[in-house]
């Protein structure tokens, strides 16, 4: 599922500057296609002498070409570097692309490409030899909220296993819509962001907790069970399970796009249990309004949001020692308006704009690269 | 990824004796289809208005009927118990359904189907309520024989954090052709199947540790370097950073089908590595001859295979604690010739059929449960 071939690409190319033609990261095997050009765009190619029409859809639809051979091909615009789900439209349906690892998004599995950054801007979430590696357990659970067995990832770090006396304190780190608990592993490099981080002294050895942000309750199907899961299930399972420091300074929650908004309503709307929370291009929601809409901005509602954390500006700014907000650059100022705003209302926060990219996995990694080393040095 | 519905149904059916309809428990969050019916056939519906024509290949092909909404339907034969993958034509190209989770099969992410057996019979492998967790790693690792990152999946058992100081003994197990580290977890479900069984007291508490059996060294794309990444990489790094018994009394290998083979390679040919191996639904290959040919049973040839390693059939059977032989019992007689033949020359094995099954995964779910309680008691 990780095959991390773009590892082996930065081991080959340690120094240079610019991406050469390679093929995506994600293909799989001895793939050569998708094939990412040195511009940024992207070949397609597939043999399907049988195929009565193919169009790849990667942002937009490019219907392939026959030659005599049955040999399909595609090129697309260049792409902004980083991870872009895409699928193949064949005969009036969407379908995966067998040539590149699965990667859970959209609902589905899905195929990906990935534009790869300079190696050296890559370093941070690539494999290094000698590094100490912590280890990304699955762990069955049995959810009495949701009335069924699911399944979470967590990341312990590598010291962990060495230092049996030693508790630490829990990340826990949700994806984005359509997505599930893989996502942070396979999309994310969560695990090996952390391994580097840790082993540069740059943060302090946590566990990381993944869950599926899916979740239906048992007694009734139609109402979200998140926020009861999380709280009555999987936060008690965590620490009962594992070495964990069980207050709310020792315990962060933070995620991307939808799961921005779940860390947001988790982090802030329990300040018993969360002292830090990070929200990766997604967006705060006050009452039923988010930042675009006047009613955000409404004294009154503002300060009646979750149960009042924002009502003494003071208050919150003792009492959580971070709130982080990101977005990919290419998405816009929608955040950095939402950082402001909340500045102007005295509610600190750390803002990070992430280079060029957009609202994708490459922008995600960078925020848990900036998010993470400010964690638990409180 | 694993989505267990399977365990749901046979929580809310403890004592059925058949089948209900249900979705397979293959099938995405709440998607009604893939269905199974009661008598073992499996129902496809799936809504696409502009498709041109669809067929499920299950099998065989099943031309699916497009009614007048768009929704494309089709029924199968009856199929037998078990895992089976599966896939979509459309427009002269064959694709995984979206609608099921995807598992690693036919060198691609596949869709599939599993018809359940009744709940008593599947709850070897079903998770329970109050079993102790082993957990599934997933470890990266560089070998340096392929000059590739690669990972493995590594099961520690539930006590293996609890006990600090105890060491434990090592299932090396494989997976087989077109599939990948993954499969026995997400097709096997072998923690579960440990799990239930060292819960039990039937089985050791063991590490299993799974690696995909595709492998090319870097200095020749062309060879096969399992063999040696094994013996050079991988045993090496599994006994540097676990707490392995590391000697040959304590080391098992065991795969199936092509990952059989692999076993029997590895297991017989590194008598100072192991000394027990186990084959579901694969063969020994003899020279260039399996039991299906005559050479396989010439002296000469039997006596120098593996560098010797049958040649004293009492130097064997004092020297290997088990050799163990499996099939499903709709795959025929193959192996149960096998079995009789190495008998015949004196060579030990216990041999195992899987009642009614094919060559799937169910067969080696099962032998994987009569398997893994023989080991390390010796």
């Amino acid at each position: 599922m990780i095959k991390r071939l773009l590892l082996t690409v930065s081991l080959l190319l340690p120094l240079a500057p610019a991406v050469a033609q390679v093929p995506s990261p994600t293909a799989l095997g001895r793939q050569a296609f998708p094939r990412i050009e040195k511009d940024g765009r992207v070949s397609f190619q597939l043999k399907a002498p049988d195929a009565s029409g193919l169009t790849v859809s990667l942002g937009k639809d490019y219907v392939m070409s026959r030659d005599a051979d049955g040999v399909w091909s595609a090129v697309t615009e260049p792409q902004v570097e980083g991870f872009h789900y895409y699928s193949l439209k064949v005969g009036g349906l969407s379908f995966t692309d067998p040539a590149t690892h699965a990667y859970y998004g959209g609902g589905r599995w899905s195929s990906a490409v990935e534009v790869p950054e300079n190696p050296a801007a890559a370093a941070f979430y690539t494999p290094r030899q000698g590094v100490p590696q912590g280890a990304v357990r699955s762990v069955r659970f049995y959810s009495r909220v949701c009335g069924e067995y699911r399944r979470m990832y967590v990341y312990t770090p590598a010291e962990y296993e060495q230092n049996p006396g030693k508790r630490y304190p829990v990340l826990y780190l949700q994806h984005g819509g359509g997505e599930d608990e893989t996502g942070w592993i396979y999309q994310g490099f969560a695990d090996v962001i952390l391994d580097n981080l840790v082993a540069d002294g740059k943060a302090v050895p946590m566990i990381i907790v993944m869950n599926s942000g899916v979740a239906h309750r048992v007694d009734n199907p139609e109402e979200d069970a998140f926020d009861a899961m999380m709280t009555e299930d999987v936060i008690p399972l965590v620490d009962k399970r594992f070495r964990t420091i069980a207050d709310r300074d020792h315990r962060a929650v933070a995620g991307l796009s939808w799961g921005a908004k779940q860390a947001y309503d988790l982090g802030l709307g329990h300040r018993d249990l969360f002292s830090a929370v990070g929200g990766f291009s997604g967006i705060i929601v006050i009452g039923e309004f988010d930042v675009r809409n006047p009613g955000f901005r409404d004294p009154e509602k503002f300060a009646a949001a979750y149960d009042g954390v924002f009502r003494d500006a003071k208050w919150f700014n003792d009492n959580y020692h971070l709130l982080f907000i990101s977005t990919g650059e290419a998405e816009g100022s929608l955040l950095s308006q939402m950082s402001a705003l909340l500045k102007e209302r005295g509610i600190g926060n750390v803002y990070y704009a992430s280079p060029k990219t957009a609202h994708e996995w490459l922008s995600w990694r960078r925020s848990l690269y900036e998010f993470a080393p400010r964690l638990f040095k409180w």
